[in-house]
């Protein structure tokens, strides 16, 4: 077994769970290797304390489970198959009882619920989620190279709204044209909807592209993220289309001054609502406390959004190994909408950068 | 209340349900207007036999609620807030005793489902989404203008991918190219992960869009949607690049003559899988009957997959009002791979047909 799934098989032993039935796409392809996007139909991976676990998918996915490395049991099953049924076989060829199951309760639905309580009736069933999240914080060497390729991706796409940045153009021009140089390089999925902002818009934090155009003395937010092999980036820049006032240098600047001083303060050991307080206390110093309101930052790697929440009660140490952002941001409706964001590693010395594009305030002529 | 949350209260007394809690973005949309897509976080909406209706959201989104025309209340909470108290007090205010709730059992999940059970102890909880596919399947006036636009949108996509086709580009230069131009149009969601497939890409009915280049005496097959105001619109069509040989213009006129003769055989009262199967016998007879993998169609509205389904042993007959595609496909690996899709509108005399763009094989020089 790879060392994800020994890692949940001891967290079995410890709890007393004799059997995990994971079946979110996300967990399933971190545990097993195999990515799929089932819809409405069944994915599962079954995981015992020391039997060999087995997968759950439709038979026509299969050769692609084999394909991506999984070299257990598979139960394929067809569209007039009852895949529970299948599974309760393939679990009681190696267990003659069952007391404790771990599910996901946040994602599996209610129908299932039925299922599986039916199939182990009188068990109790336990959440997996916070186990798997926790599990899924620190990266290891291929995750890491995974991201690293989103990351550059990431850059480059801001690299290309940089230069597409123009008089009259839309946001949703430039997002078009974002997304098409991406589509060129590969990119077929994006973490999620780009967000290309201008004017008031990106003086909320909620904006939506839309037909605005961009003019001179506008600040231009991007925020996006390329998701490559099934890991996300994650990018916020802000740049300037001609030349600001004092006003809007001032608001990017404390942004910039808070973003960086909350990276130096990244070492393992450090509690995460340290580092979003050291970002927030810089930002309510400047006056602007009010204009940021949200946490500094969040995980990443399978999920856009993961383990660790940078908020300023979150009590959990930083760890070398995690990967997350870095990202406050002001907006002073009317004003000026500016946030800032990396990508970062944690390495036992303090944070390495994964997003490269410039933060010095770029201006566009 | 609306025609829709009438017909639910309707249903609602015929079955003794007390309470219906709806959390799917997308019935909660059918139900009250209100278009809202709130990830991890809590939207609902309850409704009674008699007494008025709510809806529970986050409070950032109360305003947004309202301006969607929602007139009944809203509960508003916050991250601190305990929405399922809220919602507790709420209904205790409308009701005294609860004795059966209807909820989306394919939506909720179990985490929910153990807060519902622990509110309404002792009830019992019976799904609700059958009866919500049922409504959602005859369209009324405004959804049908909504389609509408979503359909002209889809058949623009489809020109500007043609015009794009030429020797070396690939398939997601031409992707992107449709994608850009839908973009500057305004669309900021598809249907679903638009396909631009060629050569062996398009011979398989789950080929991925990639770096294939487009060459001479290939087949281009779009699947392509756009979403608009919250509705879907779908359409496939295969075009030709360069000159065919007679085995593709075989595949080809057969896939057409098959969806001719589905579209001129529905009329309300019909069987679906009478059309299927008018189709489908057509591709049988022409010796490529192992080559259609598929079902003929599917409903489209909130949800690009929805009622009715067009099987070959799907018994419900069609119905003045309903909205639904029409896509037979034959797919020779290595040969060709042809599908043509419509989305339609069923009248008390047969079929409107909502995507304009030609269906004779187009060739591009």
């Amino acid at each position: 077994m790879n060392h994800k799934l020994q890692k949940v098989s001891q967290w079995m032993k410890e709890n007393d769970i004799q059997v995990s039935f994971i079946t979110s796409p996300e967990n399933v392809f971190y545990l097993s290797g195999f990515l799929s996007d089932p819809h409405e139909r069944l994915l599962g991976l079954a995981i015992f304390q020391d039997e060999e676990p087995f997968l759950v998918c439709p038979s026509m996915e299969v050769q692609d489970a084999k394909n991506a490395g999984w070299n257990y049991e598979i139960i394929g099953y067809s569209d007039i198959d009852q895949p529970w049924e299948l599974i309760h076989n393939s679990i009681n060829k190696r267990l003659s009882h069952v007391q404790k199951v771990a599910i996901e309760k946040e994602h599996m639905n209610v129908e299932r619920y039925e299922a599986i309580t039916y199939l182990f009736n009188g068990a109790t069933f336990v959440p997996a989620e916070e186990k798997l999240r926790k599990l899924r914080m620190v990266k290891d060497e291929y995750e890491l190279k995974t991201i690293r390729r989103a990351c550059e991706l990431a850059d480059y796409a801001i690299q290309v709204g940089c230069e597409e940045i123009a008089e009259g153009k839309t946001e949703l021009d430039v997002l078009a044209a974002v997304e098409y140089a991406l589509k060129k390089k590969g990119v077929n999925e994006m973490s999620f909807s780009t967000m290309v902002l201008t004017g008031a818009n990106a003086a909320s934090p909620h904006g939506t592209p839309g037909l605005t155009k961009i003019k001179k003395g506008d600040l231009v937010l991007f925020d996006l993220g390329v998701v490559v092999d099934g890991y996300c980036s994650d990018i916020t820049r802000t740049v300037a289309f001609g030349d600001m006032d004092d006003k809007q240098k001032e608001i990017y600047d404390t942004v910039l001054q808070a973003q960086l001083k909350a990276l130096e303060a990244c070492k393992p050991g450090v509690p995460c609502s340290e580092i979003d307080l050291i970002a927030r206390n810089h930002i309510r110093e400047a006056g602007y406390g009010e204009y940021f309101p949200h946490r500094l930052g969040h995980g990443l790697g399978i999920s856009v959004h993961e383990y660790p929440s940078l908020t300023e009660t979150n009590s959990l140490l930083l760890e070398e190994g995690m990967v997350f952002t870095i990202e406050p941001g002001i907006y002073v409706p009317n004003v000026a909408g500016v946030r800032i964001e990396d990508d970062l590693y944690l390495t036992k010395d303090g944070v390495e950068v994964l997003t490269k594009f410039p933060k010095e305030l770029q201006t566009i002529k």
